[in-house]
């Protein structure tokens, strides 16, 4: 049974390799321009996304908090307003995400800046957002490259359900990210463990 | 700016792929069986973790109920209290997270079976527990393979600070785990689809 | 300056008291009928709302699993998808809350029985659910009830501000259906403290 | 049936009451010193409790944050390291949950203050905490002042199960702190709404 196990990492880390060579390199930098600019602005960034996208959102803002921005979440406690210069960070694979899309409208209004992190450039988040990233989930690989991604990859439906590649190349995405951004700012390991909490617990 | 994000996201990706090789495949099987044990005896299975670890077991825990498992994550509203039988999935990257360690030592009281996800399997996180999945993160890996990870795969400190390396492993390695249940119960996309949140908002 | 504490405290705890003999009778009956009924049929209780509203019925949804209740909060990462049958507990001051209504909207789509707690009869979320419970807030009372409010009780704006009236009031409101419910099902305290939580840490 | 809600809620509202001239007045004016002088020298506010307790000092950090403190929750994606004089807030009704005196002793060690919320004077997080406000629950006035809880104010056990008085108390007790805090601070209610989430969701 453990061969399906190592089987379907080996692919969805394939996935993810392939995924980093087809992020368009000038939205990634215009990306990294908008945050480390929030930061020298002293702007809030706040990140939102529904089920599994919205946890990897969580797992990416811990992170810039490591780094020292301002960042929030939301739907956390103590997330405050957004307003005009702020930063909204969306990720939704489908880019149709009813809640997502909702907040991203409400950010919109208050003349916040909104990024959305999604596989469909087309998508009513697209659409809405002031600058989009594309990162493919399976979907868009089905359409554009099947045989690739059917018999050579492997990616038959099941071996990653739903959501699970754009997931999961999304947290790594955002982790290369966050390794852009320690060297623009030149923040090392020891700063962050600094913030990290140290009365953590969930 | 934006080679630094395809260069992180590489290594990160080539790190999950030797991961998947390494993990012990006996191992693997066994917390597959637990895993399914509990389906079948309608045991819950509650989920645990601190900070990124927590988050990539949420994940995890998203996708089990989608799958038809009882399970619960430590820490939210409407999680019952665990008793003999029940499987307690605990993930620390040190095995010696404080908050996560004292879930485990009450879940054992309790007569509950402690499944550990760590890279140390000397920790005392380990040491409590009944079963363990040694996923291996980078100070297991510059311990060991000190060469072969800094030189080869470019495994320098700041490409994936902290934890990194163990939580995107871990993430891949649930997922894997997700695919293999998926196989066993003979449960499809569509199944799940199902039990998807149609009302979701985090 | 510890008087207005206490001040303040007398004040709301008398506004409860007040709003404890305003609330329609048949239609708290009702409420409890919905929820009993739920129970008895092995279906589903999904609770939702928007900031300090959400925590309050994070709080009774706490409970309801202590009673044995299949309970889940929306947002949070195992709860699955509503059904026909299943019931949504949706808690808005306003009524007018933005995500709330997109989440009722979606439970009546699925055919779930949708009760709104709420102040305002009237509201956009009243009118599009199956059962409303009016609790009244500071607004409803300023404006139908002035002097009494202003004058006897002190119900100066600053003295509950936004809406603490309204979340105390639905907060004590939840916790006398709690006892409610223990008499209907003959559920004591000891039944409840075997679900309590036994490895709770948020 | 909708008689024994009425009746449990005057009982609440007669005991939070009856609190509200039991809690030592110096003992709040000290923790309302101890949250300006956070305020004024720029420090940390984190809130902790597990369960219910956690919910309730959830509602609390949400309306500090409206007040403009630099508050977090335990436990939430963005908190941050907690440091020497910073303030940690730990709900407790028993003080003796093992969660929060492992995050109490962990802020103890970073040399933050604790206060301590809760209704034994004599518990453990009581002894380590650096200010204590004593919050009497069920438990503490069916030992101190049994006749009078019990036959006048009808506390029997099932009215208010495990720690329902306790909860509800504080979170009045909290939002009395908030009031006090608007008037010492000068904040109206226009210039809380003004920091309130505008994209709430949860």
């Amino acid at each position: 049974m453990s061969e399906d196990v190592v089987k379907a990492m080996v692919s969805i880390a394939s996935y993810v390799e392939k995924v980093s060579n087809e992020i368009d390199k000038e939205s990634v930098t215009r990306f990294l321009k908008i945050l480390t600019s929030a930061l020298a602005n002293k702007r809030k960034i706040l990140v939102v996304g529904a089920g599994r996208s919205g946890l990897v959102g969580k797992a990416f803002a811990m992170r810039l908090m490591h780094l020292g921005f301002n960042v929030y979440v939301v739907g956390e406690t103590i997330t405050p307003s957004i307003s005009e210069g702020d930063v909204l960070v969306a990720v939704s694979g489908s880019g149709s995400t009813q809640i997502v899309l909702s907040v991203a409208s409400a950010a919109k209004r208050a003349k916040a800046q909104v990024v959305a992190v999604t596989s469909f450039a087309e998508s009513p988040l697209a659409k809405i957002s002031d600058h989009v990233v594309v990162v493919p989930g399976r979907t868009k690989v089905a359409t554009e490259t099947d045989y690739f991604a059917r018999q050579v990859l492997g990616m038959y439906e099941p071996l990653a359900p739903l959501g699970t590649l754009f997931e999961d190349s999304v947290m790594i995405f955002f982790d290369g990210v966050i390794y852009a951004l320690m060297n623009i700012l030149g923040v090392g390991e020891e700063d962050m463990k600094k913030r990290h909490a140290n009365v953590e617990f969930v």
